[in-house]
């Protein structure tokens, strides 16, 4: 037996025991006379003690032996410590050391194993198994290890089936690019990689499970932007039988219990809000509404007014910088240099401080009057002290701008406090979105999406006005979750995929197996997805998901540790039967 | 709302309460004046009434309309039924309908709906949503999901950290063949599908995770058997500090747990075997302990006197069927066939057939005395009525033989009961196979399987002799998990790379990363997998796993419902920057 105890459950009750234990070499302290050893398990940290009084010469040397990350096993008395540590929970005692082995040397690692260490990002990457040893990461993993046992004990009380989907599917080019596999045993044909089990539910719907949830892997083979995984894992679900409110009620009920359960939080209700609504408020479809903010249009107060840039903008809008008035000019020519970076876009901005001793200070200040400026800080609602940033241009494109402008100003102000939560659902989002690039409109969140049923009449004639039953769950600015109430009749259907441009040769090649299932009895259904690595990140209080993924990839796609992809030997791929063929 | 209630729940409790029901039609039968409908979901069946002095002439009309598998919702009143059916838990009550809404119709299936169906395999494989629907099926698949949040709320309490591994790792060409996945963004280079999450789970411990477990998808592109998936699932384990005795002890109780939960059997402790002694009485390493019939050795008995093909094998051997000497010449003869077709092999077979009225008849009388047979009869501690079949050959080559007579026999004989479970722990496996065709020895287990500590001196001159810490669960005669003490000394891991045939930089090229781990202060660890299908299915009382999965693909790879593998368009090869190049 390695042990008898671990590394974090020794305290003063255990005194005199005698005990083994097995773990990591953290550090060695020699004082000479006295030898103190930090052994390190998953479960915490123990002091050893060797001394001259009581040790051995030869367990003396011994000590001296050891190595950072060294491992070994190690028996000896629980005794009271004379200097307490109150900061771990074996603070209180020490291990008087009697028989020490080494199991393990180790080679000093290639950055230090503490909270805070000096390995770089690419480094901590290649020896992951050594930055995993780390409390902050091993903490991360045990963390979304929880909140998994955590989703599925609530959806299983609640009735919800875990059912496996395939991982070798069809590849469906709608939507983002599939990974696929080659088939040895059927020569030029491919598998893909699910995006989603989307179709896969849908048919277990049909089959009649009723609910079903999965926590499951998906893979999107994107240029990866930063923080975006090729494979990432989704809690996906489906109810048959519900309408749209029963889905929210379903999983506003699991996020509550999430953040009760894990920090302890209680929400009464989760607020709601229309994709149109949050455009209008927060240029953005997940708003974060931990803080306010909204925007404020001032068409009407600025328009017109000889201000040329406004005259000819389609939208003036505006947010009120709580307590930003003592913004310098640097600070605001700064602030001004953001927006206008490419990723923004914004042609300038225009401001309007409210000093706290009344007055006030624009940089449009030779197009209007002090009153033409009250008027916009009333409807600010500013308060002396706050500072007015305002944005104009194509309402399409200036709104995202101002919420980019929305959420830096925020940062910067500490309004994005990871410990507070604020859940939203966004609801009544379009059906469709117009592809400017393919001249034809593309489903917002995907063709299985039902409009809703008074929208119906548009679609022939105004499609791009017709609302879809869809919602996202919105958590602190990030979606974390997003579903819809699914088409459950053919022809509806049909019609979607003839409106998404999909020839009907087209649409029964990829999707006829799911057409062919509603034939035969499809139920109402309806279902969301939440993104796991995102949820649990933000639950975590962070917005990076990286670190809650045991080996993820960089943002090429690699995984630097084991050095994957590689290339792979010429016998298999001539028993798959392709071969390379590098772009000329 | 589409239902107040499931159509499962209604008692007689709920008489004269109004509710709404959702779901499919199960049947109608129409007596013209009363037509009951069966209305099914998930949760039962409730019988729907109709009568012509309680109901419209116009909803008389309407249910006349519904089809089988029609879903529909109904609201009406619940009322006590006249004729009581006690064989479903909804039997007393019916609802005697006040409104009728066609959901959706439905084609007539291509086969029934019904536990006992007209459909073939390939027919329900291609509609698998209309099979789900089928009690046989859906309960499957419920089974599943219910083990699994079994298994995983035992290993979470047992302090397991559930961690995902990638799925997009690195090609290994040791072992069984991967799947590989083109990248898009690392031209001509390949990531692999994991053949199990081995060197991840061997990274996490190295990362002081402790304790790790995952149910996961693993991939092997192999050439199907009969009941084999390309996708299948395992749940993953892996300790530190552990030996392995530690493994077995936490898996066996897993496997306790399991079998009280599910079935309400109780087990003081699993009954364990050498694999030497597994072969040698069973002649399989993964023997079926719910009944006897183990080999009976006869060398002594019967060689040396005449019998030419006796006194040339290196081995005879014989099984005791009880029961057996009524078997007829015609009986013994099919077996004899069996046993010599090319998938068993072997060259024939002799009985001694002991008759309930204490005489002897042989298949070699020519060539024994009574007295001969009758010390055969005493070795196999035989009963009159009993019969044994005997088997001659290469030692290696019998033994399989006989065991597949064996497990033939007891099906016929009825001893292989799905409700009895006879789980058994096989230990001590030898480390290494010699492989004949490629004149070098192999893992049996896998390269990472440490040596028994006092066989290691055995490694240089008699590889074959060394056994493993290697561990197998067995249960009713399938392996359910397997598992070892993995090396965790970088130099012993080298050797085991060179026994096995890698050049240093091949195992560099392969496992560096391992390796390299290693050099940074491995624990010692040992862990275990079990085949998460197989281990279902028999607890659901099936050997067959296929029903236990929910989308399960053919013995040529294909998930013939959604036609993949299938082909991939031009742009997505050419995006890949690889070609289809089919064999000359």
């Amino acid at each position: 037996m390695y042990r008898t105890n671990t590394c974090g459950e020794l305290t003063e009750s255990n005194v005199n025991e005698t005990v083994t234990l097995s773990g990591w070499v953290q550090g060695v302290r020699d004082m000479g006379f006295v030898i103190w050893v930090d052994l390190r398990d998953r479960y915490g940290i123990t002091q050893l003690v060797f001394d001259e009084q009581r040790s051995s010469p030869e367990l003396m040397e011994q000590a001296r032996k050891l190595g950072r990350e060294f491992v070994i096993q190690t028996t000896g008395k629980v005794i009271e410590r004379t200097s307490k540590n109150p900061n771990i929970p074996t603070g209180n005692i020490e291990l008087l050391v009697e028989n020490l082995s080494i199991l393990n040397s180790s080679l000093t690692p290639p950055f230090t194993i503490e909270d805070e260490t000096d390995g770089g990002e690419e480094l901590r990457m290649k020896y992951r198994y050594l930055d995993i040893r780390r409390n902050p990461v091993k903490d991360k993993l045990i963390f979304r290890s929880k909140v998994a046992q955590l989703v599925r004990n609530y959806l299983s009380n609640e009735g919800f089936i875990e059912v496996e989907t395939p991982v070798l599917i069809k590849s469906t080019p709608e939507g983002a690019r599939d990974f696929v596999v080659p088939s040895r045993m059927n020569p030029g044909q491919f598998y893909a990689l699910p995006q989603s089990p989307q179709t896969f539910k849908q048919l277990l719907m049909v089959g009649g499970l009723d609910k079903y949830f999965q926590i499951v892997k998906c893979f999107r083979d994107e240029d990866l932007r930063a923080d975006r995984q090729p494979e990432f894992t989704q809690i996906d679900c489906e109810m048959s039988f519900v309408e749209q409110e029963d889905v929210i009620q379903t999983f506003e009920g699991l996020t509550k219990h999430l953040l009760k359960k894990l920090k302890n939080i209680e929400f009464e209700q989760f607020p709601r809000m229309s994709y149109e609504e949050a455009m209008r408020k927060y240029g953005n479809d997940k708003p974060d509404i931990r803080f306010g903010m909204q925007f404020i249009e001032l068409n009407d107060e600025l328009k017109n007014s000889g201000f040329k840039i406004f005259d000819e903008a389609e939208l003036v809008v505006g947010i009120n910088a709580e307590g930003c008035a003592s913004y310098t000019r640097k600070q605001i020519d700064a602030l001004t240099d953001w927006v206008k970076r490419p990723q923004i876009g914004a042609s300038g901005m225009v401001y309007v401080r409210y000093n706290e001793d009344g007055t006030i200070k624009s940089s449009v200040d030779k197009f209007y009057s002090e009153e033409q400026l009250r008027k916009v800080i009333e409807k600010a609602k500013s308060q002396p002290g706050d500072l007015i940033l305002i944005l104009s241009g194509n309402a399409d494109k200036v709104r995202p701008q101002l919420s980019a402008l929305r959420m830096e100003v925020a940062e910067k102000q500490g309004l994005r406090n990871p410990e507070v939560f604020a859940p939203l659902w966004v609801v009544d989002f379009p059906l469709l979105e117009w592809n400017e690039e393919e001249k034809r409109f593309a489903a917002m969140h995907h063709p299985f999406t039902s409009p809703k049923p008074e929208d119906i009449p548009l679609l022939e004639k105004e499609p791009g006005k017709v609302r879809a039953n869809a919602y996202d769950l919105v958590l602190n600015g990030n979606e974390i979750g997003g579903g819809s109430v699914r088409i459950f009749d053919k022809e509806l259907q049909s019609k979607m995929f003839s409106l998404l441009g999909f020839s009907p040769e087209d649409a029964e090649a990829q999707f006829g197996f799911l057409m062919n299932a509603f034939k035969f009895g499809a139920p109402p259904h309806a279902g969301l997805a939440f993104g796991f690595d995102r949820l649990v990140a933000l639950l975590g209080g962070q917005e990076v998901i990286r670190d809650y993924i045991a080996f993820p990839k960089n943002n090429s796609g690699r995984d630097v540790m084991i050095d994957a992809p590689s290339p792979i030997h010429q016998q298999q791929l001539d028993e798959l039967e392709i071969a390379l063929s590098p772009k000329k």
